[in-house]
């Protein structure tokens, strides 16, 4: 029997699908999963808040809090520091899932991630799969 | 009294909101709001059109056009140049209001902007907190 | 008389636009349509798969799987390398058109690029001109 962690409500001609997972984003030790790829060209420009630095992401997404739990997916692509005076980060990842009938669906996030706030939303901008047309918030 | 920069009409399920503000990016000076983090990484693959050279933005939105009216948000992302052969960037920015009832709402962006043309647009992509599902034309 | 490379059905309030192109990207020669522009930044985090390689890209689309047939557009943007352990690409590409009367419309394009699936398909998350308001897929 397989965990749930997708549910779909359909209402009219579009459906609303809840996906809860979790997100793995580690960036030092021996198997990072987003490595630094750019930072301002100009050392005089780093700042407290890192703007500039933009990292390539390649993280799992399970179905628990507990990073060794069932991996259902992975997000992958960029992201990077956008705020000169506070942590907050631009990304642009596909979110890929690998589990039960959404695998090889994906979804697209583009958006800002702000790091402070402790419940964020980001858009999803489109996707493929069960996913095509989509739009949503992450 | 708050000076509008927004208007919404209702028509229908779907709302339309247009927004009116400008858009203040300064690359050079003590105070940048964007800096240049990637460029070819081949020397001899630079050109006229500084094509592959990739900047992080922060730049505030204001009121009107001077620079030091009322910010009412920031536009943070990347934005690069595109083109080989004229001036025209391809940029993923998310534009994140601090004013009025639209305070900690996005709306993300991502197209090309043909800087060689009077009037441009670029495809709203998504949006947060009151430009949920957003779909639109920047 | 012009080729056929574009079909449009309407049906109800929204149309179906069918595209068919090709894409041509060339990373080597004397005359590449993508450049590298960033990459892992500690030498030690390079991958088989080239993950973290970022590349600006300004590709034509012909007509014509042959790269000299006529040019209907560019692709131009971004893509890099997202994937740890097999050969998988995001990208986040506007694609302008050059011909009839689609010619200064465009598209935006974000998702993943599965480079080992024969068949892919890309969220397209937002158009100008023509294309307004635009979603589907590529």
């Amino acid at each position: 029997m397989s965990q749930e962690w997708a549910k779909t409500v359909v209402s009219g001609k579009e459906q609303t699908t809840t996906l809860q997972f979790y997100f793995h984003d580690i960036q030092s030790g021996k198997s990072p999963t987003a490595v630094r790829v750019a930072q301002p060209i100009q050392p005089d420009r780093k700042t407290t808040t890192e703007f500039g630095v933009l990292l390539m992401a390649d993280d799992p997404l399970t179905i628990g809090p507990d990073p060794n739990s069932k991996i259902v997916g992975r997000a992958q692509g960029l992201y990077g520091s956008a705020c000169q005076d506070e942590l907050s980060l631009v990304m642009a990842l596909s979110y890929t899932f690998s589990d039960g009938k959404y695998k090889d669906s994906s979804i697209s996030i583009m958006g800002r991630n702000s790091a402070s706030k402790p419940v964020r939303e980001m858009p999803v901008v489109g996707g493929t799969g069960l996913f095509r047309m989509a739009r949503g918030l992450l």
